[in-house]
């Protein structure tokens, strides 16, 4: 339904281009092919930070001390223990449905936590309590997330090591195994770079429920449907899907070929925002190399041909490898399970969906635009 | 964050009547203080036809006929059971937390439901697909609800009853007692008049979370989430608190010119849209005289009161009672408890955001607008 009012404003479909907020935590530069988070590069923070330096970034506004960051991961530790009222339903939560649907899980977990702690709405109280639910539902986030998976397959949830930053948590958490530094780094690297970026619809869902003032859990809960929309993006293990369909480099073109022939979106290629090569791809190519192996040598032999023939298919579309490329390589080559490919990109964003949430709750200004009735005229 | 375009377009703080949609479904104005739902007064539907006919009517785009109702009455029967899967999470769900949060209850319910039911996505399916999935969420809503309630109560959740309408079950669900006719009838005219009601921030949430693609009940869960803010509105408890805490007639003017003087807002007491009566309270007054009583003596003086006094100390302001003021009066009446009156308008309102769900996801655009940034440039 729609509201009247004397001057509605007409805007592009879909709200685009249409600025709804200021922000303070970064930027996405679609046509230089460059991102940040507050004036950091992201890239460069990804490649000499840890997930806790950019999370501390992002929820202070800048980074940390060293005295800051010791603090900082003394808080988190405990934070990250699975609360008890989460713990008793998890096991029902995890095997509910013919698949395992971790996003939907993750939700429902966090549903019962916002109740069983009384999160309160975030006009009611100060930032410092917003903050610390924050916090705790960031901390919280790859526990149940694994928990998840663990309990899925029939695995006792483990819980989170005290001596392991979030990256080597998040493995460890998940394969039951203290994952090498390399691995360690390379899924760092990861998570740092898909910490935020840009105004995305599952950003944006976060901040109009937080513009409600409802508590945390609600707006992250809203977010968290929105990632699951198959038009958000962010499914890194699709484009892996897509190395074993081709299966071996004589059958790359082929393959390339019809896929543009029949009209199928090739995974893992194209993006809304960058006209240049992503950031995050180029930098998650580099740690897939240093990792290294057959898989990695088929993914970029693979790359190469498909930025190829789309420039020759679809010239001037500038096509090239979008975050979930190289995501889905890294993640296998760390040991993760590939239904826990999208659920680590959720274990990072989380940390992004909240400092736009404590943003937007600063503003204390409801979004709220309206609609057009084009229906028949009402009756009296 | 945000994403750096050519032109981006600023419009009011908020959206503030930014035109995002176009909607069949329909209308309010504020200025003329009447609403409708597609090109019938929402008023007189409330006073002449069912929940179900209004279901309908928003979900097929016309007033059923005797046939049509008598299928659509069918079909909604067995969906109202509560499935298997919800039943054995809910007694943990019920008791979660210290306080009774049914809001935060049904939207684990859902999500859980969604899980089990393996929800597609909106644009995996077709448009009857989705209509199905609509209507299980709306028809196992109440029942959830009712179910949340009595666990938390202690007493058993009761089966949903095939030879009562959506309003008389839902006193049934909730009270264990079959209504009067006068009980259910004032019950329906609540929850047809709170069906929908313009484009509010929860309408708009699930719309931007449908327009990703994502499950239905991934919107639903969005939208309960925004409906749980304090600035989104809605809670009929609030206004009946205030009654008690007046008393007597002797102490109304005190009462309320203290709460002017001290800038408290007076709760059931204006609204965004309207500037006249708000249709739905004049509607329901009438209601509640007509179950008459002592409450209802007293919640018209009040109100009377209130208004005169308002005028005097906020002339041009216009003020009237919004629709939360009678609402939790006939909800009292109907021998509703206190932290079900949020609970039924929600057993309502989800109609209206499943309709919406439907329009937008029919529209296969996705709603995602910018942010501009406004930190210190950034180093590259």
């Amino acid at each position: 339904m729609s509201i009247t009012v004397d001057h509605p404003i007409d805007v592009p479909p879909g709200l685009r281009n249409v600025v709804v907020t200021e922000t303070e935590l970064g930027d996405v530069r679609g046509q230089e092919g460059f991102y940040h988070y507050r004036q950091y590069s992201a890239v460069e923070l990804a490649t000499t930070k840890t997930v806790e330096d950019v999370w501390f970034l992002l929820f202070e506004g800048h980074l940390p001390s060293a005295e800051e960051r010791a603090r900082f991961g003394a808080e988190l530790a405990p934070l990250r223990v699975l609360p008890d009222e989460v713990q008793e339903i998890l096991p029902a939560v995890a095997k509910a449905g013919p698949s395992f649907n971790p996003l939907a899980g993750l939700r429902t977990a966090l549903s019962v936590l916002a109740a069983a702690r009384e999160l309160p709405p975030l006009w009611d109280v100060d930032p410092a309590r917003r903050k610390a639910d924050a916090m705790l539902v960031c901390a919280v986030t790859p526990t149940i997330l694994a928990a998840l998976y663990r309990l899925r397959e029939g695995l006792d949830p483990l819980a989170p090591r005290a001596d392991l930053g979030t990256a080597a948590n998040w493995l460890y958490l998940v394969t039951g195994r203290e994952p090498s530094a390399a691995e360690a780094r390379a899924i760092e690297h990861y998570l740092i770079a898909t910490v935020d970026h840009g105004f995305n619809a599952s950003t944006f869902t976060a901040r109009v429920i937080a513009s409600t003032g409802a508590d945390v859990v609600s707006a992250v809960a809203g977010a968290i449907g929105a990632f699951s929309g198959p038009l958000h993006g962010g499914a890194p293990d699709r484009a892996l899907a897509s190395l074993d369909e081709i299966g071996t480099p004589d059958r790359i073109d082929a393959w390339v070929r019809r896929k543009v022939t029949d009209g199928d979106r090739i995974m893992g290629f194209g993006h809304a925002v960058y006209r240049t090569e992503d950031p995050r791809s180029l930098m998650l190519r580099g740690i897939a190399e240093e990792l290294g192996g057959d898989l990695v040598d088929f993914a970029t032999t693979v790359e190469r041909r498909i930025v190829e023939i789309l420039a020759e298919l679809k010239p001037g579309r500038n096509l090239y490898a979008n975050v979930e490329f190289y995501a889905g390589v890294v993640m296998e080559l760390c040991g993760l399970p590939r239904s826990m490919f999208t659920p680590t990109f959720a274990a990072s964003r989380i940390i992004g969906w909240s400092a736009n949430i404590l943003e937007q709750a600063a503003e204390a200004k409801i979004i709220r635009p309206i609609a057009r009735y084009v229906g028949p005229p009402p009756r009296r």
